[in-house]
């Protein structure tokens, strides 16, 4: 009985099935062509910049996106736990960068077996208690462990505050047998002032100051040391930060969004229009991939529609934007008007849109395909998404390991 | 490569290992004795109203929490979609009630599977539309569904807003040979106004009314017809509503409590304190039993932690609330203090911690409880949790089924 199935979860459903007919709604959805398309982009983008590219996994956790993101050219694949590097590197990423702490005798386990079975793995420190532990846990296995020391700012998250502190760091790390100072990490997301791009670009000219300064000292263990930053919001400032002289040739500069694969109808929309806007170079920027398909349940009132749809399908950081509606079994040549649908509110399992007076063709089972923000937030509510053709028909699973 | 297996997810973890040493962190937990006591408890309260349970899955889908809930009593398992039931089905859940309105072919199609199989299953209508399409795709397959009208209220989510309403979708189901009434829902969760007491009452007493309405109208097609209503916040209302005159001996009343099962320390806590302040007599209440564990990953300000834990583990309708600590490795007779901590922000993967000034003995890797709000909201970002002894031993896996 206590089989464990794909079909046993929401999203089992037969490939070749058309979104129009024959999926159990709701369903998240990634449309292959924007997805295509994002991960040529921003392969691109990188090469263009002289960096590396090693997406952020934790985004999707879906070793199929993984592969796609390898085959075009990526480095290698950021996550952010040890059990998600463990399911990263089951599923054939071998070189991973886990942009966070390694902390705990169980989760440093997790980290020691990918080691002895041949992994590449970095994982950051930012502190002299966690630079001990893991460098007592590592030696008392005969292994060695690269770290990059996390570079943080007043008022943010981790890292560390000062070149002091890093400085310390550095020798405390240089004294533990088992560790390897393979680079340096930060992350631009957490940087927050009234002028945003000018914190930014200060923090990126800083990673790259404190790493030359770092390797003068010979302090790195590797030539060409890794410096690595970015999310999907920012990946063009902290690009041309790490293309110019100081690191050019010396060092291993790492880009690592991870939104960007499927793009979104929110905030990274409005990032990516940031982008553009700083430069209009790039063109035609990112597409938005990821949908999830839901069917209205209920028409209680005259303006009111309750979709069968809720927190536990999709990100709701903001309310999901209805995008496109459909009758069920019908051609995707006929879509519906969605103008005017509006989201008020979100439940476990219910999404109440406030309809426009003039709505008056919707009916009990109208399919509407919504967006939302961010990604993250909605492939974890997922054991598997599906891809899908220009026509909505289903060509893969997606599986995800959260 | 692409083999599925627990360990791949975050909460592979072998059975005996203990919370303090071993454990991958962060990690969902379910404290036994509580359970045990919650399952107990709300079984003895519907007893003692000649109510019948049908405890919501949906708050867990965690088909072991279902056995358990049915080996204490429980007549059915009430679920949110048809995935849903078909994973409880699949699980040993032979007797279903879907709180929701059954919508799309596909959907459709699971039921008619669970039908042909033999479950015992109920579904909500609130619509002529909706009776029209199952009525025709039940009949198409030979078989027949049973339905409960679902009664709502103005401003509420699904469900008639009007007796007029209520009598002509009657009529509408009498007309469709594949159907049968089988009773009336309501779900008082989403009735609101000045005086929320005063108006589950007034609501509770509309659903015993029009009940009763239908029956002398010869409109059931079954002796004994269902009256369901009751979430886990005014189940008491709703059990002495059922439990009258009208409804004793020629209906089945049956109660759908999910959140119950493992309480919370928030927003059901303190639905739980004005149940017993309404209900004196119902002395010691539920217990919290769900927590996610989690560890300290960086210090980096006086005042700041940061913990590895975010919005992918952990419920975040409300922020979590620290409420034990221990430094990993220590005997749980040890527990530090987390006295002024403050939970500030919630990332992916993060949680912001403002620590009290005097908290000079945090580390990095202290191991931390946290409370949380509301459970349906935690289960659905873990495979599997751990039920854990009085000791913090893991006793079994409850795998989840979203």
């Amino acid at each position: 009985m206590q089989t464990t199935t794909l079909a046993m979860d929401k999203g089992g459903v037969e490939l070749g099935s058309n979104l129009l007919s024959g999926v159990s709604l709701p369903a998240a959805v990634v449309h292959e062509g924007p997805l295509t398309h994002n991960v040529a982009w921003m392969q691109r983008f990188a090469d263009a910049h002289g960096a590396y590219l090693a997406p952020h996994g934790k985004t999707t956790m879906a070793p199929a996106l993984f592969q796609r993101q390898l085959q075009a050219g990526a480095w290698g694949i950021t996550l952010a736990t040890a059990p998600q590097c463990r399911a990263a590197y089951a599923n054939g990423v071998t070189r991973l960068i886990m942009a966070n702490q390694l902390v705990g005798q169980a989760n440093m386990a997790i980290i020691a077996s990918l080691l002895e079975q041949g992994a590449t793995f970095y994982c950051v420190v930012d502190s002299q208690e966690n630079v001990s532990q893991l460098g007592r846990f590592f030696a008392e296995r005969g292994l060695t462990l690269a770290v990059l020391i996390e570079v943080g700012v007043p008022g943010g998250r981790c890292g560390c505050r000062s070149k002091q502190q890093i400085l310390s760091l550095a020798e405390a790390i240089a004294n533990e047998p088992a560790l390897s100072l393979a680079g340096l990490e930060g992350y631009e997301g957490v940087v927050h002032g009234d002028n945003p791009e000018t914190c930014v670009r200060a923090y990126a000219k800083q990673l790259v100051e404190v790493a030359v300064e770092l390797e003068a000292a010979g302090r790195f263990s590797e030539a060409n040391p890794m410096v690595t930053a970015s999310g999907s919001a920012w990946y063009d400032v902290i690009a041309e930060a790490f293309d110019g002289a100081p690191l050019q040739g010396r060092f291993t500069p790492v880009l690592r969004p991870g939104c960007y694969v499927v793009h979104d109808h929110g905030l990274y929309r409005e990032a990516q229009s940031a982008v553009l806007k700083r430069r209009p170079d790039l063109q035609q920027g990112l597409e938005p991939a990821l949908e999830v398909f839901a069917q209205v349940q209920s028409l209680p009132e005259p303006e009111l529609a309750i979709v069968a749809l809720g927190k536990r399908d999709i990100g709701h950081d903001q309310f999901p934007i209805a995008l496109q509606r459909f009758r069920e079994g019908s051609e995707l040549s006929h879509p519906l008007s969605v103008a005017g649908w509006e989201v008020t509110k979100l439940m476990d399992q219910h999404t109440f849109v406030r309809l426009p007076e003039a709505a008056q063709d919707v009916e009990v089972g109208d399919i509407v395909a919504f967006g939302a923000s961010h990604p993250c937030l909605t492939f974890d509510k997922w054991r598997q998404l599906l891809l899908v053709d220009d026509k909505l028909n289903v060509k893969e699973h997606l599986a995800t390991y959260f």
